[in-house]
């Protein structure tokens, strides 16, 4: 820092503050933006439309890459910047629309809903102006009253005691009430609402947790049981919240599950377990890292900052579970050979037969993978 | 759609068009930031200074969140632009400094220049001015014209052939030459160099592939050999091109490795393994997935998608890495009982021993990785 003219000093000094009166400008018309989609969101519900326009969306993306292009700018930024002010908007306005109900003046009872997830549903239902009733374990001698005139009943709880509280329920329903549990399985607890209720029966599984701040994109899988058109509006609603809707059937849907939920976590779970084992220094080895390492060492430290009992639940849930998991560990052991070896030219081949097993997938996956580890490095 | 008052949808259509003007105003005072961003660029590249200026981001960020406050918009999402917008001009920056040599005139030797890895090297070095030659296999009847006062020589082979290049490359470098490697292990070459080779040594490993675009944040280990002074000139060109330099010793670095390599990457194709063995119908898994699974299928899928004998020489590189993948398919098959009983108790013990270890690890990890998924949500 020797030699400094003092020349390019002021200079960089006036650059700079021309730099920061252009960002507060920026600011400025952002906050003016908040208020004009305020008032989008005020016409839109006096007028019952859909918050999400991805038409309008598009077109106000592609008229800023075209204005980016015109001025110089990367148009791939621009978009990158418009997409996150879009999705600003949108949950803004979904959090404004989430106190909208599709059947006003509907009952909703939630058994479970003293347990985490149970209670985040009693919070988006009352959100939504219903009329919402939450039933723990110590309320069973007021079963009748409280499912007395109720339009749909919330099952949520474990899935080991689900068929039990089912079964223990359904006399007290109304036969007219739509009948629905939220656990991580579909195929046992439909058979046994089906069984127990002679009404309306939907399977759901919200692919999210109660911690979950909105339900913009999040997924719910739907099994139908009985009765579609009554349980329609159970199904509009999450849709209206924001979220994506799967149709399955429930044998599809528990099969998809072995290996989305209880095979990754156990994955997941033998990692975190053997890198404990070790005593591996994480801090440091972080500081020796590639983006994509600190994403994921980060998916397992994820697993292990959450709740034990669930992921016992929904590792254990079912035989089938299981043995699909021990059929994976078999699979994993068969490598001690080749290792023992050091045959390379196995591996490769091995590799090479697996890689093209997942085809264009994995073309796909470099692509998004980039896109995050992009934005890893932004903010770390 | 039916019963349309014809006010409300003038209305708007006003605010809509309100909206489009804000934005163009906004792209417009981007387009002013990046004009005033490379004049800062060229004043500091005539003075030497550095691009990246971490306390002055930081400063700007808090001064945005300030007004952010102050406008009744929420911090977090002005933070969450601005460090993309200050991305952009880092790494505009850092693409323009990318141009220049902190040893003009220097002389740079690649070996193994025709690779992959090389060609890389190649188009770095030669874009920041240096005299760069670029030797293949095929070249080692010219070696000692190749060698003749070059100031640097990177190994750039594979990691089984580097000792052997390394010794018979030795005799034609000029003793005063940085003599340098850049494979993922750093012991066995480190001590080939030093045994070969009378001058200056350095062992690099840069945390890259060749299909990274900017250097910006990308993570180089060096691990110090002999003459430190004389090699600090090539820790400092990989930092003027936005390189995080990790100075280690070559015991460390591997041992690091291990873990961060060959352990993750082995796992992952073993996890990739098995579900090619099962067929697992991954387009209809992802329908129904949360976005964490699309984010953790992406990681499996990416490996795939990549070189099968690169991946072949970092987990086999060593009979350490071999050891420990040994060791770490008994660990998983540890869990085969606890399995076959069924022990939901068990495990959950073991998962919260685990947590434990894990310590703020796994709440830093959930912050983060909630970010990304937010970030996966916006794009897909």
């Amino acid at each position: 820092m020797s030699d400094i003219s003092e020349q390019w000093q002021a200079d960089l000094s006036d650059l700079r503050r021309e730099i920061d009166a252009i960002d507060q400008q920026v600011v400025d018309l952002l906050s003016k933006r908040q208020k004009q989609v305020e008032h989008v969101v005020a016409l839109k519900k006096a007028h019952n439309l859909q918050v999400y326009h991805p038409a309008r969306e598009e077109d106000l993306i592609s008229a800023r890459r075209q204005q980016a292009k015109e001025a110089g700018l990367c148009p791939d930024y621009i978009e990158e910047l418009y997409r996150i002010i879009m999705r600003r908007s949108r949950v803004e306005q979904t959090d404004q629309m989430a106190v909208k109900a599709v059947k006003p003046g509907a009952t909703v009872l939630i058994v479970g809903g003293t347990g985490e997830m149970g209670r985040y549903f009693v919070n988006w239902f009352a959100g939504a102006g219903y009329l919402v009733r939450s039933m723990g374990s110590g309320d069973w001698d007021n079963v009748a009253a409280l499912c007395e005139g109720i339009d749909l009943c919330i099952i949520s709880v474990t899935i080991d005691r689900t068929p039990e509280i089912i079964e223990r329920i359904s006399p007290y329903l109304p036969p007219g009430a739509v009948l629905t549990d939220v656990t991580s399985v579909k195929k046992a607890p439909l058979e046994a609402m089906l069984k127990a209720h002679s009404g309306p029966v939907l399977g759901l599984h919200p692919l999210f947790g109660p911690t979950t701040s909105t339900l913009d994109k999040q997924i719910v899988v739907a099994t139908p049981g009985r009765d579609d058109d009554a349980c329609q509006w159970v199904i509009d609603q999450f849709s209206l919240w924001g979220s994506v809707i799967v149709m399955s059937d429930a044998g599809e849907h528990d099969e998809i599950m072995e290996f989305v939920q209880s095979l990754r976590h156990f994955a997941t779970f033998a990692f975190g377990q053997f890198l404990a084992a070790k005593k591996v220094p994480l801090a440091r080895t972080l500081e020796f890292s590639s983006p994509i390492y600190r994403l994921e060492l980060g998916m397992v430290g994820r697993l292990f900052a959450q709740d034990s009992a669930l992921y016992a639940e929904i590792i254990f849930a079912t035989p089938e579970r299981r043995a699909l998991l021990k059929e994976y560990i078999g699979s994993v052991s068969k490598n001690l050979e080749m290792l023992e070896r050091g045959d390379k030219a196995e591996f490769e081949q091995e590799f090479e037969k697996i890689a093209l097993w997942f085809g264009p997938f994995g073309e796909q996956a470099m692509r998004e993978s980039s896109f995050l580890i992009d934005k890893l490095i932004e903010r770390f």
